[in-house]
């Protein structure tokens, strides 16, 4: 085996690297540095800026975890707004559900989408549906300016550095507000409880003064470093831990590689170190 | 910052690296080679032959993980066997039960133990109280030979890769199963999901074989590469699902930095990958 590896240091204290194969894809676009390799035992893989987005072999985990616990609880999702996800594994998992109609994928960086679709097809193999319209542009300035109006937004965004910061903004999230249904559920990628409490707490806090339902979800990832990661939940009207949606489940049952019914309640159940932290800004535990 | 790191490289593909401030300890045991370092921005930490085993940063998860749930399964846990456990965080955490009268631990290799009393203190600052009992012997033998008894038995070893290798055979086991009182619980450290499915289906297979009830729990380190690893938990009688002791809860709730009583529910609920594999040992999941 070749010793070429590709590595992201994370905070300066803490790096996780991978053994490379090959490098697929390099770029430079208008935002970021986008690179494509192949690994040993992690499959292909994605950098933005020298940021681990997606592997092969756990991509899995992420999109079901980003995708699933919302559409499970949603009575009908039909009109889905994703906001970057720009690999693709999102709206593979979006269109499993036999109600969506309609998704609209808005991401910032073409790069991105054409390397996935040359390069990582098990991520981008679905951006093709017809139900799926793909805009790239800013996810904020869709948000303020449409006048489309959706059932689940799933902001599927890389770290807040780079093009991915104003999707930590409150304006942002009035936004979203703005264009959900009355039963609308927004999800969000948010961060790891380790190395970034502060910005789950901002993100916790903001969409606590916006919506009536706010609960942080927790999975584990082997390309994040750290290993847990979080999914900040919110909604006008639905509770993941009360509206889940059994039926729906059983029909979908066997098609997910990480997801369960089990995983639905235990991924929200959170260490006391995080609870602490953002406790004043989740809704209430329902009684057990 | 030096750029001084320790890496533990995993399966020879992925690399897991944490920048060094200063070394405080090398040595060579009998067993393995042992090293103690002090890193920027998680603590100090212990490598057994370049294995991560602790840093300060994160031992809390392991340890709670480990220890309450089986603790505060157990009727009355009067008597405790710790096999390994050479860096003294889980009789630490044992400790913090007014119920336990004793505590025995069994650590092969005395070096471990030393270079945690002299300069991991957070961990190993419990080992000198007077209900503890301290053994530099082969957990094997000692569960073979003795004739006491435990209500509940903690195997907190290391990989199964050179001295804890034993500590994953059904003659082990047999020897613990042999040592529990009736009601007698044993939580065994049991690797990654997503590296060790094999050896997770063999310990889970192993213990079904001998024990009623079997589960698996989940909980994710910042240290060991892919985050998220497993405990394998098996008793004679007592289910964690079933059997969760609230009045003792709420005497030590405050005093967990990441175990409370949601995540005792949640870190069984597995993800599919994992249940796939190792279900048929497993217990059946209690009506919801």
């Amino acid at each position: 085996m070749e010793n070429i590896w590709v590595e992201e240091v994370f905070k300066d204290v803490i790096g996780l690297r991978f053994r490379v194969k090959e490098i697929l894809f390099q770029g430079q676009s208008p935002f970021q540095k986008v690179l494509v390799v192949d690994t040993y035992g992690h499959g292909k893989a994605l950098l933005n800026d020298g940021m681990l987005m997606v592997t092969e072999r756990d991509e899995f985990v992420y999109h079901d975890m980003i995708v699933h616990p919302a559409m499970m609880t949603h009575p009908n999702p039909k009109k889905i707004l994703v906001i970057g996800g720009g690999d693709g594994g999102t709206v593979r998992e979006v269109l499993k559900y036999k109600s969506v109609e309609k998704v609209v994928m808005v991401e910032i960086d073409e790069m991105v989408t054409q390397a996935c679709k040359d390069h990582i097809p098990q991520t981008s193999s679905k951006l093709g549906d017809p139900k799926v319209e793909l805009r790239f542009e800013d996810g904020v300035k869709y948000v303020a300016d449409t006048k489309e109006k959706f059932d689940v937004v799933i902001v599927d965004s890389s770290d807040p550095i780079g093009p991915a910061t104003p999707l930590f903004n409150k304006d942002f999230y009035q936004g979203v507000y703005n264009v959900l249904e009355d039963d609308g559920i927004v999800v969000s990628q948010c961060e790891s409880p380790y190395y970034e409490i502060e910005m789950q707490k901002t993100i916790a806090r903001i969409k606590s003064e916006l919506f009536s339902i706010v609960r942080m979800a927790n999975y584990t990832n082997l390309s994040y470093p750290g290993g847990m990661w979080s999914f900040s939940f919110a909604s006008k009207k639905c509770d993941p831990l009360k509206d889940f949606n059994k039926e729906r489940y059983k029909e979908l049952d066997g098609d997910f590689e990480y997801y369960n019914d089990q995983i639905h309640f235990g991924a929200f159940q959170i260490p006391n170190f995080q609870l602490k932290q953002i406790s004043e800004y989740l809704s209430p535990w329902p009684n057990q």
